[in-house]
């Protein structure tokens, strides 16, 4: 970074703060919407060009790192204006690991468009949007430091674990009956967890905010559950008649 | 947190926060040591053990987050002390997500312990091996602020990479070669994927080690390479035999 002669005023700093976030977290779930784009309609070109622009959500992590250390050392904020800073840094490792799950699925499109396709396209796409709507409906809840909308995101990871948890039993099934399956079924599987951890991110970012704004943090346990970790599909028997 | 009407010491407080970051890793280490025992053992006492002990690492998060946003609001520290209070907010999110993954690896164990043996348990304990003691070092290197020795560490993340991708392929045949292998090798594909993530992120406290001691921070693009996304596992061949 150049040294800076003309000191910027303090909120102007917070600000800038504030505006690399919505940026990085625009970029992100925009990167986000792009894969699961791909994956669907099967488009390398798409996949690739989504896996080549995941380094401007890192550099945007490194300017927002930059400026929050930058406004701790030289501002010194106290009460709300610490916590903004704080919650900066958090969210935007957070959006950072968004970046990678687009990436990772992307790459993932690239094998996957040349092997068969496989049936379960249509529930992935639409856990894809699931995750993709909260993470984007937090960023909202995020600039506008609306603690009940974040509230009501995190109310909707539950949602998201339920379909992850169907859809990991349909892909095993669809595993068992046909071997040649198992190679697409199982990149498939690890970009419904990506999906899947995408909305445990908005819910982390949501956590982010109460702690923003009020200065609360949420207590250990949170009302999550993937279950997929439980999960037992039996050969011969149809998806969900084994109980994990 | 209770206010505190006896000021420690600067000296103190950032010795508490090292203090309490060594505490934690070495929480996370122990469980990440107990889950892989328990998953080669099939030991389903100790993997309940590891699953329900994983809120002390979220508890000693939160120590660490309250200590070291209460050093910045009373203590303003600079240059150094100030990297070190970033350092550890920082790490202490890493180490809070390996414990996160011992938990699951735990979860997982749990149903396997009911399933029939699979063979490529000894490969996973290996890559479980290999990742947590990459995950100790770099853990001493904190504690020493010994960048050279963060820099090994760093170096070694590319074998736990290459394990996993081979793991990843064996897995695949394994299910391939029979139908009632796919769930149990489902499981330990996310196992395995789990320890990778931990080589992943011994390698960020690594690049937290250097930005502490030296302030520099790791260009965004790194010489890591997971390269089971790629992964083409075909039925009837060897595994290995086709290139991904």
């Amino acid at each position: 970074m150049t040294s800076q002669h003309i000191v910027k005023s303090f909120d102007e700093q917070l600000n800038k703060l504030d505006n690399t976030i919505a940026e990085m977290g625009g970029l992100a779930e925009h990167q986000l919407a792009e894969a699961i784009d791909a994956l669907v309609r099967r488009d390398v070109e798409k996949a690739a060009a989504v896996a080549a622009a995941d380094i401007r959500i890192d550099r945007l992590e490194s300017i927002v790192d930059q400026n929050a250390v930058a406004l701790l050392a030289l501002r010194q904020p106290m009460a709300t204006d610490l916590r903004m800073v704080i919650s900066a840094l958090k969210t935007s490792g957070i959006i950072e690991r968004i970046g990678d799950y687009a990436k990772n699925v992307a790459k993932r499109t690239l094998v996957l468009a040349e092997l068969p396709p496989v049936p379960p396209g249509a529930s992935i796409a639409r856990l894809g949007a699931l995750a993709q709507r909260m993470f984007k409906d937090v960023l909202d809840a995020y600039s506008a430091r609306d603690v009940e909308k974040a509230d009501l995101v995190r109310l909707r990871d539950k949602e998201v674990d339920a379909l992850y948890t169907s859809i990991f039993r349909e892909l095993l099934t669809y595993m068992m009956e046909d071997p040649r399956n198992i190679t697409p079924c199982t990149h498939l599987l690890f970009i419904a967890k990506n999906m899947e951890r995408v909305g445990d991110h908005a819910t982390n970012i949501a956590e982010n905010i109460h702690y923003m704004v009020r200065g609360e943090v949420f207590s250990e346990e949170r009302p999550k559950s993937d279950e997929s970790a439980f999960a037992v599909v039996t050969p011969g028997l149809p998806a969900g008649a084994k109980e994990g």
